[in-house]
This record gives C-alpha cells, structure tokens and sequence, in this order.
C-alpha cells in the first residue's frame, strides 16, 4: 500500500492536466494511496509521507521551472539526507516536440537523485510513436489517447515500483 | 564562404534522409562547401577540413551509437586539441516522442564541447509543435514538411553560425 | 541475499581499480553474491542474472567508452523490455576534475534507464570534499582514502537497495 | 572589441569570487569590456549589451540555482528569440567533486542554448588533475593556482572567442 504523491507546477493549466492523469494511473494499483499538489500547496511533511513522487514541470529553458526548482532547494535544510531511497520519476510539457521536454525531466531526475531517490523511465510504448523512456512528454496539452496513457501508464508504475520497494520511509538513514 | 560537413551514421535510413536534408538546408547558404558522409565514409581529414558540422546518429539508449562514439574515441590522439573554436550541432531519429532523441543531441553536443566545438541549437519553431531547441528530433522517418523543415533549418543555421565564425582553422591553439 | 553485478571497461586499469573497490563495498552486504566482470568478460546471462548492477567507464568525450556503449546496444534485441525494475548506479575515471567524469555517470545511468533499471546516486559525503551524488567519481587512479570509500559506498549502497528491491527478476514484464 | 558580461549567482561568497577571476580573464583580452554582475544587479540590458556571457551559480540539486533560473525564467519575453548567435559558457561551485558541479555547468549551457547562445568548454588542462571542459568547476571556494587559472582561462577564452563571432548583436533575427 504505498504511498504517492504527485507534485507539479503549472502556469497554463497542460502540466496540471497531466499531473491528473499520473493520480490517475497511480490510483490503479491495488491500495496506493494518491496525493495530488501543486507546488504552492506541497510541504516537507508531503514528502516525507511519500514512499513514491511524480515530478511535473513545465519545460522552462530546457529544464523544470524556477518554482519548483525553489520548492527542492529550499526544502535542503529539512530533508536533504534524511529521505533517501524512496522512487521518484518525472514529466513534463513543453511547447513543441524538440522544445526540451526530455531535458526538463532530466533536471528533475537529476534532482531526485540528488535527494537519494531511485528514479527511472518506462520501457514501453503506449502508442505508435510515442513512449516514456525518461518520463512522460507532451508538447502542449495532452490530448490524444496516446498521451493521456502515457501519463497514466507513468503513475501506475511508479505506485509499482513504489510498493516493491518495501517501506523506504522506515530506513534508518543514520545506519546506511 | 564556410566549409560544413554533415556527418552521420544510419542503420534504418532514417538518419540518413535527415542528414541529406540538413545538407541541403546548408547549400542554401552562399558560397557554402558542404559535404555529406556517413561515419564510415568520414576521416580526420574532413573534420579537419571544416569549419561546421553536423553530427547525427540514430538514439540508442539515450545516447549515440557506438559507431559514432567509436569514431569519435578513436580520432582523439589525432584531433583532439587541435580543433577548438569550430561550430557544431546535432540531430537524431528515434524509435518515438520521448525515446531519447533530446537526450541523444545533447550526448552530441557533450562530445563536440570536448573537443572545443561552440555548439547551438535553434530557437525557431518550424511547424506548430516542433522545435529544434537542441538540434533536429524526428521520431522514426522524416516525412512531413515539418520535419523537413527542421532538419533544413538545421543546416542553414550552423553554415550562418559558421560563416559568422570567421575562419577557425587558422587558428594557432598553441596560442590560445 | 541480492545478486551485484560490477561490470567495467578499463584501458588504463584505474576504472578497473574502481570496479575492484564497488565489488568489496558490495560484499559488505550481508548475503550478497557479487560478480565482477569487465566488459569483454560479460554476457546477457550475467545482466539476467543480477538484481543490481554498477557500470563504470573511463570518461571519454563527456559519456561512457564506445565498447561498454557497444555492449548495451548490441544487448538490446536479447535484454531491451525484459529487465525492468532492477536498480542500477555508475562509476567513472576521468584524466581530471571537470573533465566530465560526473557527465560519464549521467549518460550510463540515462543507458540503464532506458532498460528499465532504477537508478541512483549517492547523498553521502566520504570526505571533506568529496561526495558520490551521480555515481562514484575520481580523477585518475584512485589512490587516496576517500576515493576507496566512494567506491565501496557505492557498491555497499547498491547491495542494501537491490536487497530492498524484493526479488525483480521474478516480475513478469508482461503483466506490468 | 567584444563585451563580455559576468553573470553570477552566490550565496557563500564561493561563486562570486570564480566571477571575479573569470572578469579577470576575459579582461586580459585586448580591448574587452567587461561587465561583472550578480544577478541581484542585472537586467535584460546587460543581456543585450553583451557579446559573450559566463554565467555562474552554486550548484544546488546538480543544476544552477533557482535564483538564477528565474532570472532568465522571466527574462524569456523580453528577450528570447532577439538575442541569437551570442557566445556563452558557464561556471560553478559544489560542495564537494562528485556534488554536480559538472551537471550544474550542463544545465547552464542547455539554459543559454535555449535562447540561441553558442556555449563551449575548454580543452586545456590548467594542472596536473584539472580542466574545464564544461566550464570551470571548483570544490567549495577557489583557493589553489589552478582554480585560479581555470577561471581566468573560462573568461579570457569567451573573450577570445566572442571577438572571433563578430558583432552577433547586429545580427537581424528576422532575417534568419
């Protein structure tokens, strides 16, 4: 029965849209109790809770937006060292394909692991051209069936991959 | 008058047909003297002949193909300090949206800076959804005029960026 | 009782050396059965076999050697889709500080990724200024104290998560 | 005459004092003007102005800081698409080798490429055990002849090759 959140900032409304459709996903696995916030009302106590986070950001310059670079770089002194071992993954809207949306999510894996998180891409295609090798991409809304899968298919593996993990909140981190 | 050379290696095709069309898109710039070849066609002596290239490879695993890498690993007792300041960019084709082709420009672009390359990509957006922020992505064969235009653009971008270098081979690196 | 595997290419024997200190680190695990094996030793069967893995590369030109690129790309037909799920980190040597030796982590774990793995880094610093953040790092041959550490904190991490991991390799991928 | 800006972020002093050996650099150019500015201080202005920027922050999370990514975040509609073909490079403190410094640097450049910069590294070793191939990386506060010299070299080559682009800021985007 693990424990997700998904964690996105949004300032058209497409990566929030997104951000559902992970809940969405993660809701599917059997027990998984889903927690959907945006940036603005996210807190430390949000993250420790979590066993598994999806990260969502709109694509900003080839990487995940100022807020919620904000949000992890001033939640250092609270948590940094003390949540290690949890899984994390990420997605990301950008303007059009080629625009940075593999980079943006990039940054955020980068992020994750920087915070001890296991991160990870989906193997599978959920369409003829379109898969999540490195998290869930769209370019501008998602729209088609393909993408809103895509999403989905992002959140019901990481309540997977959560779950299998055990109870990495119960981690001693003083005795790794 | 620049000197750009397009260089690719292709295992379906699709890399291929991009770089024929990043080629043409090089000759609309005047007095440009291009030259396509693939990765086993190509040897130092071109790269030391131009002053721009574009270097595409099919996304395997995120990253370029080995062939590409090996080609590149093994030029370096040859050319490596011994070309700073020249212009470079990227392309790639992969299996879908999200597949890594971003990924696999920027492992592009990576291996160009180490050898000194300036590397760019292009703001201009040639179609709706598509960009090439960080060099020309297509997922699998290019086929619209979108995708086209990308790869087009690609390559009169970097022989401008090329032309506007100056002449960067007859730069004195023990002077630098 | 996890199964490590420490798979490495080596020119000049220092990522050799680091592979060497990974697999000690790994057997600190209680019950852990370590391999280690370089690249030309290596086969899918041993891929299979484990349920983590560290991959360590000398730093060329910003991302992993064109062989351990090889070996992976050439692996896809047999493995690519069929070992989602285990956990995954890197190594690498690099001629110099800066030289792109955290650049050569990025790209493996992006490679391993790709196949599924969870990937991680390490928040522990093992020295005044050194940490393993994306893998274990070192300029050279590893010589000092601090740099053994890293390289044993890394193979000792990568046990505990694969130990938590559960068994992966009796997931069936189909059912995902 | 190339005009070089030094854009920095810094919270411990460590960032700031690179920015200023990178300033020192750039001003051993003949005939560089050199701007150096935190990035409290700068404007879209200064951007303009500029024929070549190093850009530099402390490495949080392995990317730059959410200071400075919000300075070009919110810099994008003033200036995104009217400022191609400039020359840029980046700079970085972590924590410890190992900590992100590189990734930082690479989030920078990937930031700069976005709005049409051409980014580069430096092939030179400027010691025994260290170089600058993504930007100059320093462990903490640069106190050694070496760091020294890696950031004065970061800035004398954007000199060098900002004077070598020609006069970029006349370039007519819309002509492209």
């Amino acid at each position: 029965m693990p424990n997700i959140l998904v964690l996105y900032d949004s300032v058209t409304g497409h990566t929030a849209k997104m951000a559902a459709l992970v809940a969405k996903g993660a809701r599917k696995a059997a027990g998984a109790d889903v927690r959907l916030k945006s940036v603005d009302q996210a807190s430390a106590a949000d993250i420790r809770w979590c066993d598994g986070i999806a990260v969502g950001s709109p694509t900003y310059l080839g990487s995940l937006s100022w807020r919620m670079k904000k949000f992890w770089d001033e939640m250092q002194e609270e948590l940094w060292g003390k949540i290690d071992g949890r899984v994390g993954c990420a997605f990301s809207s950008s303007g059009g394909w080629g625009g940075g949306a593999e980079l943006s999510c990039l940054s955020t894996l980068i992020l994750l692991m920087n915070y001890g998180f296991l991160v990870f891409g989906v193997t599978d295609y959920v369409g003829k051209k379109l898969t999540l090798h490195y998290g869930s991409v769209v370019a501008g809304e998602p729209r088609t069936e393909e993408e809103n899968a895509s999403c989905e298919r992002l959140g019901e593996r990481l309540a997977r991959w959560a779950a299998l993990r055990g109870a990495p909140q119960k981690i001693d981190h003083q005795s790794l």
